[in-house]
């Protein structure tokens, strides 16, 4: 078995603190990662407080993984040690089903889904993190993180980063496009790159006027202020997708009176609340409100190849382990600019 | 000026009744129809009530209008004296902007669709609908009815027709695909006939025990009663569409619940008040609300094209001007299989 330190929940109540477990030894096909980067995603937070009522505890929380091989499994075929890797939200799925058999593990229609953390593996045992010095997983999906980013960097593109570049690609963002990302915070400001990388026009909605300058250097060509009188009308039917990163209940009506005909408002966010869906609001102009989460494996590769080539990472703050707790706090104040990423070597 | 007769509702408090009214000589590119048959259609109940609080009062209802031509325009080629037509739900639009020019006039971006009644026309003139002996209309938003067809009966496939039509062919509904129909009313009954026809595995989903056997023959290939325990539960994840024909409040979330991955909802009722729509329904496997409005002209031909091919009509009970309130009493308790149609010479 593999010794790991990490910083784990103990139940919905006790904050992040030290704690010492085992991954399994690395069968045929997996990898052992030595861990040096962990994003904090808001995900870590709601699960680790079980806000969605299905948490698993102890809980060694991340899924934004940087690391370099330490093992490989004897029928090991894509990775040698020391190379540099990332894990994202997944660590198997049934591997059978068309969605797993189409590359969208995400969605593994046998609800076979095993989530990096916070999830049973095959074999019945929790599945624990990247807030932790090793972490364990199938060479299937361990990805190959491009040399020339910043691997503390590159961690958030494992999470945010998927999320935002697999709808964008899916409803054909690119040149000749009007696309809209709702909300710069962890997901927005990786919508923003991505939709700009694509070829997009893109404006960002904030409600906040300090955001402006910054949205503009992420890749906006356009920051529409929300709290402005009449801002929605003047924007009425003109945009051809909208990335919706909100996870807080807001006015969803709103934003599908800015598609044109036949386009999407996609939510990548998941407010805790339903959110009131007029029915005019779609049926007026064959409008679509979607949702979208994470991507597949293969799609998560393509993405971080994507970057690599664009030079493409997260904007982060580095934080330590003896400070996660208070990186938490600042998260739910929306305070970092735009992604926490915890050093391993502070552990 | 074309001296008409028919029944109007004079305000959204009384009646329908008897109206003089005139219509427009017919102009170069007109044609002047002897209205031999109109459908009623629930929102001619709606718009003569003011539940959509845009009304316009004297106000001649009826969308569905099935006539033969008495007089044509100089300009006019597509019709001649004697040859069986249809009205819908418009008569004009912008006919300029993208959406017109791509046949989809319902969608007109300028928003100068021009209803077939309870609209103004481009001269400022209120328009009036097939609950009268006359009807003007530019030929561009003519259609040709099929000489196959009963009359009477295609007269609803002007709007429930099209209606239903439109959304299946613009989500390729067909073999190889599993499609559910939510309600069976005047829409329900021509989604069953349209997606029955298309080569779709149909299933309908009904409170009503009582309706399994007219749905099967209506083309139902299932029949879902949904007041048994645990009917959902049963069938989630397996529909590609669903086409949800309900006006009334209504539980998305366990329809959304019944998709596939990638699976669109689809809405053509349109339901007074939001739909609480959870977040998850949509993102848990990237599933599209989405909603339809009747059809462009080009597609709403198209769809008579094909009914006359595939001999496809509405289910009607005739009924006259007289019984008309007596009609719209029946249509509010869905007390109708599945149309009711007005018979003109009943003026």
């Amino acid at each position: 078995m593999i010794a790991t330190n990490g910083y784990a929940a103990q139940s919905a109540t006790t904050p992040m603190a030290p704690f010492s477990y085992e991954h399994r030894e690395p069968g045929e096909t997996d990898v052992l990662i030595d861990v040096q980067f962990c994003g904090i995603c808001h995900s870590d937070i709601h699960q680790a407080r079980n806000e969605w009522g299905n948490s698993l505890y102890p809980m060694v929380p991340g899924h934004e993984v940087i690391g370099t091989v330490a093992k490989v499994g004897s029928k090991v075929t894509k990775f040698k040690v020391g190379d540099l890797v990332g894990v994202g939200c997944m660590v198997d799925s049934c591997r059978e089903c068309l969605s797993c058999r189409e590359g969208l593990e995400q969605y593994c229609e046998r609800g076979q889904t095993v989530f990096t953390y916070n999830s049973r593996d095959k074999q019945g045992n929790l599945t624990f993190g990247g807030y932790g010095s090793h972490l364990v997983a199938d060479e299937a999906f361990v990805l190959s993180v491009p040399a020339n980013l910043d691997p503390a960097a590159a961690a958030p593109l494992l999470c945010a980063g998927i999320t935002t570049y697999s709808p964008l690609k899916h409803w054909n963002v690119g040149p000749g496009k009007k696309v809209g990302i709702v909300g710069l915070g962890g997901l927005g400001h990786m919508g923003l790159k991505f939709s700009h990388a694509f070829g997009a026009t893109t404006a960002l909605f904030t409600t906040s006027a300090s955001k402006v300058e910054d949205a503009k250097r992420l890749g906006a060509d356009e920051v529409i202020l929300t709290k402005e009188e009449g801002w929605a009308a003047k924007h009425a039917g003109t945009f051809d997708f909208i990335l919706d990163c909100v996870s807080a209940e807001h006015d969803i009506n709103t934003y599908l009176s800015l598609l044109k005909r036949d386009g999407t408002l996609c939510l990548v966010g998941v407010p805790e609340k339903p959110l009131a869906t007029a029915a005019f609001a779609l049926v007026g102009a064959r409008k679509s409100f979607a949702g979208s989460m994470i991507g597949g494996i293969q799609e998560t590769q393509e993405m971080l190849d994507f970057c690599g080539k664009h030079n493409i990472v997260s904007d982060i703050e580095m934080t330590t382990f003896p400070q996660v707790n208070e990186a938490w706090e600042r998260v739910l104040k929306s305070d970092v600019k735009y992604r926490f990423v915890l050093d391993l070597k502070t552990l």
